[in-house]
């Protein structure tokens, strides 16, 4: 069922997350014309290539021409001068969005930009993963998956609702949400979880007395699921951790207040302690199974080495 | 290709790692009879209705009377008490092994008990996932992961030899270790993971302007792979930690130090810092999946809701 929702939608920036909008609005039917720009002659000659995009642009400016849509899928920390590269060449009723992982800092950097006549929706949709780049996205990517809408004061309700029906188009489940309340959501869900995530991994490389062929060949489900978030893009990263540094300290020292406390339940031996705290988190995750966030499947429903299903 | 390697194995304590080799040894025809030991009627009464074992005994003498191979599937603090109770049931000849993720401790605990011409191999699976009890098993789940044996000084070579070819023909690699430096190594890859996974999800249920609703809603990768780790065992877990105290309390020890100074390069902007780090962290991953401890594709290759691979 072909539902069109924007004539022309501008992608700025072809990622992961860029390229699999492309592939799931072209499943949908969700868009006339999609053009894409990316800073790198490289990266718009692989778009070219994998046809991804409708049409790819050597300038930004090109490709929002006549945008009804323009979504900035560029790192948090750029999105600012992208916005004002682009300010001028906005078609007057044009919504402009982005994908940012950090929605405070996206909003006081782009929103300054935003010619009178634009609305302004800021997005964040809660998928990813540890592949980058144009050649990284697949149309499934936000089946299922969230998609968090954080308008600004005074913005249309009408372009508001349209760009929801265009996530819900991709297969996403759409919420709207302050921006202050997603940027901690977003700091205890994800952002901190990363960090700790890149962390361990850091201690693992520099550890003497084992060796990182060691780790490698060892590293059963635990270490192995932190390699895979601390695989992740780290300009993205960089900039979530600049941009939302307030929650982030925020969550990394309840963290730590709490990690102190079973180290101490280690080296004193109270197991009893150990095991409450355990059994408590085992009702998060099947609560995340419940919400439809993830698989029950062993192993994430892995596939084994041998090709079959881990079940 | 049936190879038996075993005439008799006894498996005591029934979950996810002795259910497995059970369904291992079938598949690959590597023991002749398969007996079967657990403390609750309940799991005995469930092992028996699933078909798990070819014969599940109502005491632990029963189950390893006349076994070639007894292999204590029990959480590394219950090991002791079992070895003592099995001890004078043991048959001349038979070698006993263990499948804890901790060995220092389990050797210390089994080796008194281990009767004059009984063979005694410890062994760690490198191999799991969120699920225990014994329905939560499967034949595939050591294919191409990794199995750790650590035999003590003065063990006859052809029962390390015969515990070896059992792996193998479970689909494991095995390497042999050192019991101190296989503490180490699991501590690094596994145990500190744990205990991290588990803190930031008893963070995330504690917060309060955070409701857990919303933790689960939101929670995309990151800390979905926290609550799968976190969902583990706890009397598992809780016994791992009492028992490998000293090398997860020096890696916890690094671990917080490295975290401070990430923590400290978010609170002065250092981004730089902050982008080197993530980069090196990169590669570990890379080196994982070369390993084939992994697969490549997106997301560790989970289904989409959909029910299309991500891919």
């Amino acid at each position: 069922m072909s539902k069109q929702i924007y004539g022309r939608v501008a992608l700025i920036g072809l990622g992961l997350i860029a390229s699999s909008m492309f592939w799931a609005m072209k499943r949908a039917g969700l868009a006339g014309e999609v053009t894409g720009f990316a800073r790198s002659a490289e990266t718009r000659d692989t778009a070219r290539k994998i046809g991804l995009c409708d049409r790819i642009c050597d300038t930004a400016a090109e490709a929002v021409k006549g945008a009804d849509l323009v979504v900035l899928c560029v790192p948090v920390g750029a999105m600012g001068a992208v916005a004002e590269d682009i300010a001028p060449f906005l078609k007057p009723g044009a919504t402009v969005s982005d994908v940012g992982s950090v929605k405070r800092a996206v909003i006081d950097a782009v929103a300054p930009h935003i010619p009178e006549g634009v609305h302004f929706v800021p997005a964040h949709p809660l998928a990813g993963t540890e592949h980058s780049g144009p050649e990284s996205g697949f149309a499934e990517l936000y089946d299922n998956r969230w998609c968090l809408l954080v308008p600004v004061e005074g913005t249309d309700p009408e372009a508001t609702a349209r760009l929801r029906a265009l996530w819900e188009g991709m297969g996403a489940n759409v919420d709207e949400m302050d921006a202050d309340h997603h940027d901690l959501v977003l700091a205890v869900t994800s952002h901190t979880p990363h960090l700790i995530a890149y962390t361990m991994v850091g201690v693992a490389d520099d550890l003497r007395r084992v060796t990182d062929s060691e780790v490698i060949k060892y590293s059963a489900a635990g270490f192995r699921d932190f390699t895979r978030i601390a695989a992740s893009d780290p300009t993205m990263w960089r900039d979530v951790f600049l941009t939302n540094k307030d929650a982030t300290l925020e969550i990394l020292g309840r963290f730590t207040e709490e990690l102190f406390a079973l180290q101490r339940a280690i080296r004193t031996g109270d197991g009893q302690q150990l095991h409450d705290y355990f059994t408590r988190t085992r009702a998060i995750r099947r609560g995340i199974i419940d919400a439809g966030q993830d698989t029950a499947a062993p192993n994430f429903g892995r596939q084994t080495a041998s090709g079959e299903p881990a079940e």
